[in-house]
């Protein structure tokens, strides 16, 4: 097949790399004008447009936010009936069941597709959940078939289940994160001196806890092996947020991904106002010290 | 190599099946008198020592606690110094310290042996994670190589540090298995309609939380889609309480685990006396409604 690729970042250029390996022409745009000798590219989105035979394939893979908006309401505009368009990145999977209504009042197929995996997924062999129409979906099944790792992915229903299941997805990774990281910590402030590249790798040959968080793990301590070189501030891209609030919306107590994604918000402050809070009220109460500032 | 396994419950017993397949000469004896075929098994743990050649070495894989205990008594009694026991059940790492300065009086060798991957893993490739005498492990590393995946032993440390290790593994585990299932649960009660067992096959294939839980529960729902056929109780065999107290002790804050340990115990209740104090306090300051028993 033929297809435009917007955005050249780390995973739209990988993806398009590995689409490519895939025998599919690919024409690529950044809005940043990244270009790039590896495939095609042109200077604009018209230029895309243009360059490919309707029906129209076009992978959006930028920030989500502003730039897919942005984006997607200029492929809006310069698109025909019967064209496609895919978001693969990691919109709120509500602006995406709003966006495919107002590509369906031009009759153009749009699919909101999680993709995981990372860079390396992106490249060799990714993870990708899709939502939207499922006869359009005959049409580009090939493609996911091509990028994904196999059996690596599924369509998962209606405009917006892609997302809405990429988010879900996140939230499970923030708290399986945040239990791996408060085991190593314990065992850091244990009695004893383990190896935390020797303790991810046993661990992943044979445990219960094997898995590809725990391959990174042992890969991140092997290269730095108390993390000295890192501070623990831990920064969030919104997915977490959204699943606690999802969860809140439909009555699903979530401690754990509530507390992975509390945890986070709090390794971004140096100091609490909460913390005053309860130092203020240890001191009323029972004279207790306050470390002064 | 030459061993006693005391215990031939579903671990012990696999364990057993799989030294035997290496070659080593397997002497059983179970508490409750099971007994196999497929390798010689006494009828007491005298009759198991008298038939082990000097330095001996015992495997004990019978239930933590007073079971461990009794047996351990017993061995201590009947072994002689250079002899070798190893507890490869679910020790409290306390205890084993305790244990392995016991043992020590009497010049007897004590390791505290996690083990990890299941029955499964115990029939053909374990996880273990060894504390003790590192001097006296070269005697016993053998067991451990034959016994464990490839790359799936590590000597830990010094007597409590297997034990100690495999806990908080278990710690780990209990958060990874809440994270996994507060997604499937928010899943479950989305407005899209997902096939769980297709999510968390999509999910092993090239996602980030791909992992062997999420293996196993794409079994588990290959087996019951909606898991109709069991209750949400989760029990639990005391790791996790301990990961949870050893955090509070070392002060590592750790809520990922400490919640998932808390939404067990929830589950084992049908209704909470905390709630039955909201219930009430809402009625009494705003005569909010209470439901009647």
């Amino acid at each position: 097949m033929e297809l435009g690729m917007i955005g050249l970042g780390k995973m739209g250029l990988n993806l398009a790399l590995n689409l490519t390996d895939g025998g599919h022409r690919v024409l690529g745009y950044d809005p940043g004008n990244v270009s790039t000798s590896q495939f095609e590219t042109k200077q604009s989105l018209e230029e895309v447009v243009d360059g490919l035979k309707a029906p129209r394939v076009v992978w959006v893979m930028v920030p989500a936010g502003d730039v897919t908006e942005h984006v997607l309401n200029d492929l809006h505009a310069l698109l025909s009936p019967g064209d496609i368009v895919i978001d693969g990145g990691n919109s709120n999977y509500k602006e995406s069941m709003r966006r495919a209504e107002h590509f369906k009042d031009k009759l153009i197929y749009f699919f909101d597709v999680g993709t995981s995996g990372g860079m390396e997924g992106a490249r060799y062999g990714a993870c990708t959940m899709i939502g939207g129409d499922l006869e359009a979906f005959g049409k580009i099944e090939e493609l996911f078939r091509d990028v994904s790792t196999d059996n690596g992915y599924l369509y998962a229903g209606p405009s917006g289940s892609g997302h809405f299941l990429k988010m879900i997805h996140n939230g499970i990774e923030y708290g399986m994160m945040q239990a791996i990281a408060e085991g190593f910590e314990i065992l850091e402030k244990s009695p004893f001196e383990y190896d935390h590249e020797q303790v991810a790798r046993v661990w992943n040959h044979g445990s219960v806890v094997r898995s590809w968080l725990m391959e990174l793990t042992e890969s991140a301590f092997h290269k730095d092996a108390k993390l000295d070189e890192i501070k623990g501030v831990m920064h969030a891209s919104g997915e977490g947020k959204w699943t606690v609030e999802t969860a809140l919306e439909y009555g699903v107590p979530a401690p754990v991904i509530a507390m992975s994604l509390m945890m986070r918000q709090r390794s971004l402050e140096e100091d609490t106002f909460s913390g005053k809070v309860v130092a203020a009220l240890r001191n009323e109460f029972g004279g207790h010290a306050v470390e002064k500032k």
